[in-house]
């Protein structure tokens, strides 16, 4: 018999203990032993659950039960999960986590450690909810060097987005009709302001090159400027605004970013719409290869968080290729400035007046209409396109192109 | 030193060699150990190849050679292809392929063998070419019930269809313009007619239900019939016509088939498009999940190939979890009878003759032209299909809708 422990019995948390009954035959078939959940912790007592009697308040029951080898941790935040996550790791217990904070802060100490206790972190469910993403990048494509990873990988955002469009409404109507329906929290800054996505993006870059970057550290642009005259703009052009996490190497330093994007709708991500999420990677092997599906929710996160105890339970703890990541130092940081892409620019000007600043930008598509003009410029700098929004007093609105 | 052997040394087989090759640093350091290609197989030589020197005629030479731990199987075909792989497990040696047509037919021997002779029998690449599809149906979908997989599993075809639409060409003539980019073969039977997708899709059941059911005994339609009109006429309805491999679980018994499908544009899937490949897994926890990219191709296949022998090399042999088939009997087979979809139903006739047969068939929609009536039907089964196509005599097309 496998004794597991679940941190937290909020969304994910009750959704994984779910799962875990659910599909309780199918899970022990697999693993080739039974399946106990013998502990849940959470502040709050659950009278009425079939599972309150698991329910316990003190985090050392769980660390000092020798019969408990997996710990699920779906606490959310920094503190006490870290904690608890280092605790078990020390004590050879196995973490499975959906905590993309934990992961994208603590990542490098929390995989060595594992890995020097004989167990296993694994964060499928950090990533994409539900969409295989994390194992995928680590197995299926290791045989390829990534070039780049770009994902819409928040699904508050992507449904506001696609709603700003189809309905035709501004971004406060939206966000308010979103809280209603429980797809935006109260406070929505964490999604809107693109921080989620920029720890996302962040364990994508580790996975994909090695590295773990800060996610303050990293550009990160959220949806709040974005307007529904930019949307209809770039419907007319032939693109979606999207909340694009991205990275790449730039001469073997690594750059990853957030920021809305004017995606081509012949990129398979510009269809993805709604709270759906989608993750297109590209590798010198394979080429492009997409990952679509919900990105959050009760069931499809659980999924993640059971898969990744499923690989701990049917393996010898030696089973599990780990990746390795190692904190980026300063040398492994791409300069922001050297980051590359075509831009849309629209100017409260007539293209018969913007003729130097066209020759500067080498426009790719132009678009005019009551007195503005929208141009797609060549990929440019980042320094390029800053020097070029500081001289320019016509323009009205800069977003980059994926 | 990790000593692998390369079977085959056509397309498949000598990207095989390029990944190793290019991506040999990444590769090694992955693995941990050194990677050597000590034998290629094939009836050609190679003088001009700076691989020729290890190209051998005597497939013994390989199975005899206890050093040689891994081979990698692209010769295509039945045989000698599935009496190599058989005699490599039965010695120990790990066999990875790109050969959906002997894992379709013998993989649930080559499983067994493998497991009884602590080797690993991996096929990432049968399906799909470069995308992930096999290992996250097997790992990071493993806390799921799969529901239904459907998925675009043939290149050749979606290109045909593809620009068909794109161009208003009709199927010949498209044909052989893929013929003449090497997009199709010289005979496309296997491609046109269905009989590839077929494969992959009873792999990717079996993979699903762990039951193996003959590719010759399933239902197989190909393309050859679809016409330009069909692709306008679903195109003006809102869908775009696939061709579909698609299995599910009807009362606990396995379907599985090949056809034509009207794909709505809202699925993913419907957007799939040219050469590329999408599969779309349905599962109880996780919801709707589609992998996207190229479903062939030299590199792209040779990524996976690649991936599966690391997944060997990186792992003690009972580190991986191999998937458990058994073969099909007639008890496991859903009746095709039962299986039951919305349909295209095109008369020569206009909607006023059409009441009796609307009333049966409940149409959720409507789309007439020139005398001609188009009707999607209520989810009506096999049975009820055959029997109104049967006594119709204005019926003049029927295609299932996904």
């Amino acid at each position: 018999m496998i004794n597991v422990a679940v941190l937290g019995f909020g969304v994910v948390g009750s959704g994984t203990v779910e799962v875990l009954t659910q599909n309780k035959a199918l899970i022990e078939k697999k693993v080739g032993d039974s399946v106990n959940i013998k502990y849940i912790l959470d502040l709050r007592d659950f009278p009425d659950s079939p599972f309150g009697s698991l329910v316990v308040h003190d985090f050392n029951v769980i660390l000092n039960d020798p019969e408990v080898s997996i710990v699920a941790e779906m606490m959310g935040g920094s503190h006490p999960a870290y904690d608890f996550t280092k605790a078990c790791l020390m004590a050879g217990k196995s973490v499975v986590t959906s905590n993309k904070e934990v992961v994208a802060n603590f990542g490098v100490e929390l995989l060595r450690l594992a890995a020097e206790n004989g167990a296993s972190y694994l964060f499928e469910a950090s990533v994409g909810g539900g969409i295989p993403i994390i194992r995928p990048i680590n197995n299926d494509l290791s045989s390829n060097q990534i070039i780049s990873v770009s994902g819409i990988l928040n699904g508050t955002t992507n449904y506001i987005l696609t709603k700003m469009e189809s309905e035709g409404a501004d971004f406060d109507s939206v966000l308010k009709d979103a809280q209603r329906k429980g797809y935006a929290e109260a406070n929505p800054a964490a999604d809107v302001e693109g921080l989620d996505a920029a720890r996302k993006i962040v364990i994508l870059a580790a996975m994909s090159f090695g590295k773990r970057i800060a996610p303050s550290s990293i550009h990160c642009e959220g949806i709040t400027k974005i307007t529904l005259d930019d949307i209809t703009l770039a419907r007319k052009m032939g693109y979606a605004i999207k909340l694009i996490g991205y990275t790449e190497k730039i001469n073997d330093k690594v750059l990853a970013m957030v920021s809305p994007r004017l995606v081509p709708m012949s990129n398979p991500i510009g269809g993805v719409n709604d709270v759906f999420n989608g993750i297109l990677v590209d590798a010198d092997m394979v080429g492009k290869v997409m990952f679509y599906g919900p990105g959050a929710g009760k069931l499809p996160t659980a999924s993640a968080v059971v898969a990744d105890m499923i690989d701990i339970m049917a393996h010898t703890p030696s089973g599990i290729k780990a990746p390795v990541w190692t904190d980026a130092d300063e040398d492994d940081i791409a300069d922001f400035d050297e980051y590359s892409c075509a831009n849309l620019f629209v100017f409260d000007a007539p293209l018969s007046e913007l003729g130097e600043i066209n020759k500067l930008i080498s426009a790719t598509a132009v678009y005019s209409e009551n007195g503005r003009t929208a141009l797609i410029s060549r990929s440019m700098t980042e320094k390029e396109a800053r020097e070029l929004i500081a001289t320019t007093s016509s323009l009205v609105t800069r977003i980059r192109v994926l």
